[in-house]
Order: C-alpha cells, then sequence, then structure tokens
C-alpha cells in the first residue's frame, strides 16, 4: 500500500539537507513558489514547515493574553508497540518516522505525555494544515449553526446568490457540509490534469498560468459545474470547503480568520499566532490553508475531546461538538472507497470511525492529523510531510500506532 | 512644501473607504499586489498595515515569555500646541492627523503618556515600517562589530566576496553603514524610471516584469555600478543597508529575522510578532522590509533612549547606542541637500540631529518614525500613511510637533 521504496525519514531530513540555507542559498538548494519546487518531494519537507516565506498569508491573532496551560506528564511513548495494517511489528516511534512526521503532541486527559520534532518545524512554528483546515472551517461553521446564524436546510444560495448558476446552486449548506453534493470537480494530487490545480492557482498555493486571467478562489467556485444528484454519496472536493467558508463570511459578516481568532484561538489560549494562506483578494483558503504550530492543533483536538470546554469555558457549544461525535451516514460513505477507512462517514468536515472509542480525526494530505479518542481520553496531533499525497499511504502505520497509543495510556 | 491640495485625513480614512471589505471585495474595493494598487494613494493607507496579505514574509518570533510591561499615565497630549515650519500654529493631533498618522505612541521616562490608533491599524497589528528597517539594521550591526564579528575598517569584500566587481568592491563596511558610498542607484520614488523600482522587483515588492528573469535581491546587489568615490558624501541608497545585511548574515551565520528576534525581540519582550518581507529566495529587504507594531517600535526606541537598557537588561550595548547618538560628519551630509534637516548627520543608518536635546531618528518615506530624545527623556514611535513618499513631506508639520511634545513633558 506504500511506494516500492520509500526514502527513510531520515535521509530526507530537511535540515540535512539544508534547504534554504546560505545567503542566498545555492540554487541547488533553493526551494521556491514560483518554480513549483515547494511541492516537489524531499523540497516539500522545508516548505510545509515556512508556507509564510511563499505565498501572502493572514494572521489569526491568539489575543494578548497568557497561552493556556499544557501541564506536562511525559511518557515513554516512543516503544508503544503497534502493527501495522500489513502485518508489520513496530513501535510508535517508528511509525512517526515511516510517515514523516514533523511535530507531533499527545494529551492524555488533557496532560502533554509526548512531544517530537523533526524536520524543519520548532515547537514555536507553524506547519501547513491542509485538509485539517476544513476541520476547523466546520466547527466553526457548526457554531454559526448553533447561534441561529445559518440555516443547515437552507440553500446554499440564501448566503451566497452568486453561486446560483454553479453546481451549487440547487444544494443545502448541511450537503456541502457533509460533501455529499454532486459536482464536477475531481481531486487527484498526483494527476497535473486534476482540477485541483485550477483551484490551487485561484486560491493562490500554485503559481498563475503566463498569459492567463486568474479568477480569484470565489469566482473560481462559481464556475463548478453540477455532476450527478446532491445528498446521496459522499465525494471528497475541497471546494464544497470553501463554499461553507463563503456561507460563514456572508452569515457572520467576518472573514475565516476573524472567526478562527475571536471564536476558538482567542478563547483556547492560543500559544501562538496561526495563518492562512490567501488568494490575491485576501481570501483565506477555508479548505487547506490554515498553519498552526503542533501544540495549538493540539489544544483545538482537547477542545473537540472535552466537548467544548478548554481553558476554563465553553468555547464550542456541546452540540456542535456530539453532532461531529456522532458522524454521518456510513452507508453514503462506503462507495468513495477508502480501504483504509471501514465503516467510516464525513460529518460536517471530520471523518468519523463509529468505532468503539468513538474515534474522530481531522486529516491532511501528507500526513497531518488529529486524532480524538473520547473513550481513552487522548488527543494526538500531527504534522508530517509524507512523500505521497493522499492518507491511504500513511493509514496503514498511522491508524494501528494511534489507536497502540491510545489503549496504552487508557492502561 | 506641501501638496497644493493634500487629501484630509478622514476623507482618505481606509476603514470609511471599505477597502478590501466583502467577500469578495468589488472589483472598486480591491487593493491588490499584482496591479500594483497597493502602492497607490489612498489605497496604500490599507496596504501599509496588511502587507503580509500582499507578498510573503518571514516571522520574527517574540520568543515564548510575557510582553514587557509598559506602564501608563496618559495625559491629553493632542492638546499640545507646535508651529509648522511654514508658520501655522496647530496642536499635536492635528501634526498626526496632518501626517496620516496610523498609530503613535509616546513614551516619557518609559511611562506610556499617549497612544492613538487611525486608519487601518490596530494595537496588535503591524505596519510597514519601510526605512525604519534600516535603523534596525544599523544597530544589529553595530552590535555584531561590538562582539568581533565584524570589522567596520575591513572592505565589504572580506565578507561577501560576490560584491569584488561591483561598486561596492573598495568600500568599507563603515562606509556601508554610513550611505557614504559611492555606487550609480537612484532612489526617487515617484520616478517610474529610478533603479528603486529595479531593486522592489528583486525585493518582492513589486511585481515581476513579465517575460523577464527575475533577480533576486542578492544577485541584484551585485549589478551595482560604482559611481564617484567612496568615502565623500552622504547620498541615500537603501542598496547600502541590504548590502550592509548580507554582510551581517555572512558574519554571524544568522538571517536578518533570525538576528533581530534573539537579540532585540526576544530580549526585550516585544508584545507581538514582527515580520520581514522576502524576496524568492527568502531573503529580508534589510532596507525596508520590517514590520512591526506600533508599541513594540516604541519599545525598540526606549531600548535607544535608555543607552541599550530595557526589561532588566542590558540589550544593546552602550558603546552602540553612543557611536549613533554622536551621529557622523555632517560635513558629509549638507551636500545631500535636506531642506528639513539643517546640521544633520547620518550615522549607521540613524538620522542624527546634532541639536541640543541630542535628538536622533528612525525614518521611512510614509512618515515612518521613531524619534528619540534623550534630554527631554521621550521616545515617540509613529507610523503613517503620508500620500506623498518623502519626508520632505511631512518633516514641516513633523519635527517641531515632536519637538513641542518633547518640551510639554520635560516640563
Amino acid at each position: 500500500m506504500t511506494a516500492p521504496t520509500p526514502p527513510n525519514a531520515a535521509d530526507c531530513d530537511p535540515t540535512s539537507l539544508a534547504w534554504m540555507t546560505g545567503f542566498p542559498p545555492a540554487p541547488d538548494k533553493a526551494v521556491t513558489f514560483a518554480d513549483g519546487s515547494f511541492r516537489k518531494f524531499p523540497q516539500l519537507r522545508w516548505a510545509w514547515s515556512n508556507i509564510r516565506q511563499l505565498v501572502p498569508t493572514i494572521d489569526v491573532w491568539r489575543g494578548s493574553g497568557p497561552a493556556s496551560a499544557l501541564p506536562r506528564d511525559v511518557q515513554d511513548l516512543g516503544k508503544v508497540k503497534a502493527t501495522t495494517m500489513d502485518g508489520r511489528a513496530i513501535t510508535f516511534g517508528d511509525a512517526l518516522d515511516l510517515t514523516y512526521a514533523d511535530g507531533v503532541v499527545v494529551l492524555h486527559r488533557g496532560r502533554l505525555v509526548f512531544e517530537r520534532y523533526s524536520g524543519a518545524l520548532q515547537p514555536h512554528k507553524q506547519h501547513i494544515a491542509m485538509s485539517v483546515t476544513k476541520s476547523f472551517t466546520g466547527t466553526l461553521a457548526g457554531m454559526l449553526v448553533a447561534e441561529g446564524k445559518i440555516d443547515p436546510a437552507a440553500p446554499v444560495t440564501k448566503y451566497v446568490p452568486e453561486l446560483a448558476k454553479s453546481g451549487f446552486g440547487d444544494a443545502t449548506v448541511n450537503q456541502v457540509m457533509d460533501m455529499i453534493t454532486g459536482i464536477k470537480y475531481t481531486e487527484v494530487y498526483t494527476d497535473p490534469d486534476s482540477d485541483v490545480w485550477a483551484m490551487r492557482r485561484a486560491n493562490g498555493m500554485a503559481p498563475p498560468l503566463p498569459g492567463v486571467p486568474q479568477l480569484s478562489l470565489l469566482e473560481y467556485l462559481t464556475t463548478m459545474p453540477k455532476l450527478g444528484a446532491h445528498g446521496e454519496v459522499f465525494t471528497y472536493r475541497t471546494v464544497n470547503t470553501d463554499v461553507l467558508a463563503w456561507i460563514m463570511r456572508r452569515a457572520s459578516g467576518q472573514s475565516l480568520s476573524e472567526l478562527l481568532s475571536t471564536r476558538i484561538w482567542q478563547p483556547m489560549g492560543a500559544e501562538e499566532d496561526a495563518h492562512y494562506t490567501v488568494d490575491r483578494l485576501g481570501i483565506e483558503s477555508g479548505g487547506g490553508g490554515l498553519n498552526t504550530t503542533t501544540r495549538d492543533l493540539a489544544r483545538f483536538g482537547e477542545v473537540m475531546r472535552n466537548r467544548g470546554q478548554f481553558n476554563g469555558r465553553q468555547i464550542v457549544p456541546t452540540s456542535v461538538v456530539d453532532d461531529i461525535a456522532r458522524g454521518a451516514d456510513p452507508k453514503k460513505f462506503a462507495p468513495a472507497g477508502y480501504a483504509t477507512l471501514p465503516g467510516w462517514s464525513y460529518r460536517n468536515q471530520w471523518w468519523v470511525s463509529h468505532n468503539e472509542d468513538g474515534v474522530y480525526m481531522a486529516r491532511g494530505i501528507h500526513g497531518q492529523s488529529i486524532y480524538v479518542n473520547p473513550r481513552s481520553e487522548v488527543v494526538i496531533a500531527r504534522y508530517a510531510s509524507h512523500h505521497a499525497a493522499g492518507n491511504v499511504n500513511n493509514d496503514p502505520v498511522t491508524l494501528p500506532a494511534f489507536a497502540a497509543v491510545a489503549r496504552a495510556l487508557k492502561g
């Protein structure tokens, strides 16, 4: 299930390889946006921890208060044993190497029990969350629903009339939240002809084509044709999340960065500011543009595990967390054919296992993840820069390893 | 000395004009990098407080400790009376409006006695410092000299051999620090043919010309021809500062952002991170790319006023501050013909008045400034977005107003 000869994590360590060191970096050590080298492996191992040096970003302010405490009770979890889906005996430490982990924080009952950094990441530095961003967008959307600012049964055009002629014209907000729309849009990261590249040019994460007028992200969303019916099956398409974020901006009058700062980042006592990548008009990528520290990613996981309570306050309404944890209909998820996720569903931008521990996850394509295990009272936040874009490549290692850590901590 | 009919600050307020509001902003409310609108007035009043949304940046970390205290003892300085160079009676409040101030913090004996925000700026937001950046670069250079890492008498080629064939090939570090090199490079912000535009394309602050391979900032510096002799007269050329920053990186092995973070931002207890704009290779603009909050700008002014001591420690060696405060030779400055700065000099990237109060300043072309008045124990930090690029446009108002505030506080 993994590539034939995957590179060893140590052999592609971005610090050893000296990417972007020297003044100026030598041509063969440069990682730049314009030439696309930032998306190549192993250069991406540097880039995913340094996105703001490559593209414009907008700040998500942590507020003026102190960071919330993460009491430490460090344990030697690196030796926890696990068995991969294809039957190999490994340790949790092996799993982190095999999945090119850059930063890992494990919390048990709110205590920090494990923390490790590799690659180009440091505790205070932000790493790109990619599709983990979606789970922040969905949670904020749930909060706006709970406040009565968004009606999940309403058509998306109630909030964004510009989408009337697009494939989203007859979709509901809830269908967008659960990605059960029928839209003609392909997201195959390894296919240069996939629609995902046009979206990346629109949201500022790929260089514009020379001589072609560049659509902004929101303009691009209005061009999506319909394909099939809405409401039937889950199909992973990032454009749903960006439509959801558009609805949220219109319903709240706030940018995504303002929403995240005021409703989550400040109340949860984030340690560092976060930032989103933006398009040429300052519109955040709600589907993939968030960058945070590993610890702050773990804090958000802990907010969820505690049913919205953290840092002495109710940050996310309990009903919003419970709705996510409960998941959606696995029957609508099954046709998508995720071999490593049998019985799972996708609810409001989160991946829900429906297993006995009630595990749900936020997942990014290079191994970025938030793993919430309510039964074991465990949260694992991991940033990674896997060589292959797609969780099918790391799930066979990641999912058993995370489960083993949860079991070990539960005791 | 000012433009014939200068716009009223309130009439060009970026918040009232609603730049970049709406999702997406309407075409006539958009401020973008690619079309150059971010440099136009009044759009620049929004852009100078939102640079990181327009171009790539690198973080200057504040560290994990608390911000240093700025005890408050607020006074009604807005009513302090002053007389402009052309004889108009105004108040300090008027002066701030007349110079399109975005953020102002006045410290007296280390106490915050006045603070005001306008335009698109807020207390926690960073504004571009433009040439105020140079004074940070110079101070850090002075620190490296004090540590013996840089020899000011050495040729620049001792640190940067790549400059051997350029006009800097026979210049000394000290000549670069004081901008008394003879280099063929013009810096006329209002002239589209001035060399400053090629530098801005190189450092990432102007869009590249279509179809022309783009030099990086350091490559550009190696192309500067010589014009006249070194060591004779002061001529304001930003390329000197960027050569100095190059020398500093080579001498320290650190980037400019690392130098600023570890040597000033962390020890002085900055309230927020700062950031530099970077070129396509991640190289900071040492001549103009720093962005900070107004309070942190004031903190740095206070470090200087206290001869390097602040937040309970010696941050900059006293000898480095004293050397700057003493100034350079006004005879070498006079030929530059700054009508508003009679008797001043330029020492190590600071503007030194040689007046009875021992005033010296950091100055940016849209009115950004740090005013240090040792005799009156006053520091004024001001961010501004003046419509005209060049301090000759605001000095007639600014310099008398700052002096009046210093007199009023001295009592």
